[in-house]
């Protein structure tokens, strides 16, 4: 990695607001004091999204090695042949293909360094689905790719701010399955993944982990669920045994408290809500999906597609703007 | 109810803060311009905890119909004859005993309108269980009592401070069992109540109700859980064929942005920290626990016994002031 590769940026779901951010950013780019970033998609629908918005870019064919010295004058795009026509909050089958070559391709220039990082705007999954793509979504495909044929990373995402951090252990599954998925291992794994990121990504030496409790006030002593004692207490004996800075199990209803939240550096939850309810409550345009344990930078805006938006100049630009920042600071080495 | 009659507070568990929050608030009743309230305790013991907190304040016997009379001068307690002394820290089994008949007693003097509102301070329900009392909680307490031996009401917790408000629709419940204790009746039922006591006691004629799903993303179309569509959605329905004005389910994580979460008048949540993460992330002194669906009104600071700064004047009044202050808007004819 070189603080003069550019960032990579996939251009994401056509139909949805992603190409608007990304043309939008780069229009406001001066101001901004963005770094260069090259856009991972085509070239012709953007143009086309671009004129919808009314905006006064130029675009131009770029690659990485030559994305940097493009920026300063035309938006760089590693473009992908295909045709279809910009239709905001449609998504058509013909641009599918493109979406995937386009984050498949971005994930290689980062995985070699020609990128610096890789940020992923919105792609639609259902969209996706109707063409063959059978993964959840981006991430378990970045980890698949960052794979190349060997074993797979274990991808761990982390939402964050500049200075609110919190990590659900588990994700996009419903809620009566949470108990039966988080054990003793798994908060192992991915408390270790998280520690080893923020040293390196984060340049934070010996971060300070808190870990929620599952249940009401943590199980309060085993009267309101057993979790907090058989597995969570154990992962955290273990971790603490390996030297790492881990408190909890801590409730979860007052752990998100801003002056308590601020003592750690980051927080794992165990389930989706209880993740990103609070950091939506108190960051809701500043957040970012940063997924850590890949071999890559890779954060996202933590926003869908928004297709109701698309095409309209009303989409916040925060989010995508707060991803690329992050990215950019990830990647930029600590003076 | 009078608007003249007092508030009734019952003192809590010596042992922990409540003693202290209600003699520094007396201390300070007329720069805060408190309502006259009487407090079911013991007299003794606040008179020693008084003077470990150096305050300077008269404390008097007192009944409902003199407590306004007393307010002026003095402190007025209604007192439980009971001999233990002030450890703070250490709860005392024979404290227990008048603990309960404390609660007992003003919660009867609420239910003749001798009173005109409850707000309890906290408990330590081991301390209470160890002398025989069965209850999970105040709040079960409290509509065994106001049954008056007929059927119980269905007690319904708020947590709310002016402008926010949040229902866990269960509460204190090992997370796994959630999923079995959502029923569509049950929805029906406790949001009926919460519409019903909105209109009587918050003056709002036809209370906007969110429901949160309880899956992450209420449950993606189905593809992260089933119960948006088999439990949640039908009592919607319900609801909206007898006229409440209702939106969900709806994404939690979302909804309680503040921009979002004001457009209601009451959130409706599944489980304990659905409900209680946002509200203490956002408000965390000024949060009040109320009791909806009893003949009377109830309210209580949203924090426990803090057995550690018991005695020591460090311990926040906010949030118990703000439960004073919503009993007294919630029996104060609207002019």
């Amino acid at each position: 990695m070189s603080g003069s590769a550019p960032l990579a940026i996939s251009m994401g779901e056509p139909a949805g607001v992603g190409p608007d951010l990304v043309l939008q950013l780069y229009q406001e780019r001066k101001q901004l004091n963005l770094p260069p970033f090259l856009v991972y998609g085509n070239i012709k629908f953007l143009a086309q999204r671009q004129r919808r918005l009314r905006l006064d870019i130029k675009l131009a064919p770029g690659k990485p090695d030559n994305a940097a010295h493009i920026f300063a004058k035309s938006l760089p795009v590693f473009d992908f042949a295909a045709s279809f026509s910009d239709q905001p909050g449609v998504p058509v089958p013909q641009a599918g293909k493109i979406v995937i070559e386009a984050i498949a391709r971005a994930t290689g220039d980062c995985l070699t360094g020609a990128c610096r990082a890789l940020v992923t705007a919105p792609i639609n999954k259902a969209a996706l689905t109707n063409i063959g793509f059978s993964f959840p979504g981006h991430t378990e495909f970045l980890a698949h790719l960052c794979a190349g044929g060997g074993e797979e990373p274990i991808p761990v995402m982390m939402l964050a701010n500049d200075d609110l951090r919190v990590v659900p252990l588990t994700i996009h599954v419903p809620l009566a399955r949470v108990p039966e998925l988080i054990n003793t291992q798994m908060i192992v794994r991915k408390a270790r993944i998280v520690a080893a990121d923020l040293t390196r990504r984060f340049a934070i030496k010996t971060p300070k982990i808190a870990i929620c409790g599952l249940n009401p006030h943590a199980g309060e002593n085993g009267t309101m669920g057993k979790e907090e004692h058989d597995i969570i207490k154990p992962a955290i004996s273990l971790l603490k045994r390996e030297g790492y800075d881990v408190a909890g199990p801590l409730p979860a209803d007052t752990l998100f408290h801003l002056p308590y939240w601020r003592r750690y550096d980051v927080v794992l939850a165990m389930y989706h809500d209880q993740a990103l309810i609070p950091i939506k409550t108190v960051a809701f345009d500043s957040a970012v999906n940063v997924t850590l344990g890949l071999p890559i930078v890779r954060t996202s805006p933590d926003h869908g597609t928004a297709f109701d938006l698309a095409g309209s100049s009303r989409a916040s630009t925060k989010s995508m703007l707060a991803a690329i920042r992050m990215a950019d600071n990830m990647t930029t080495p600590v003076e």
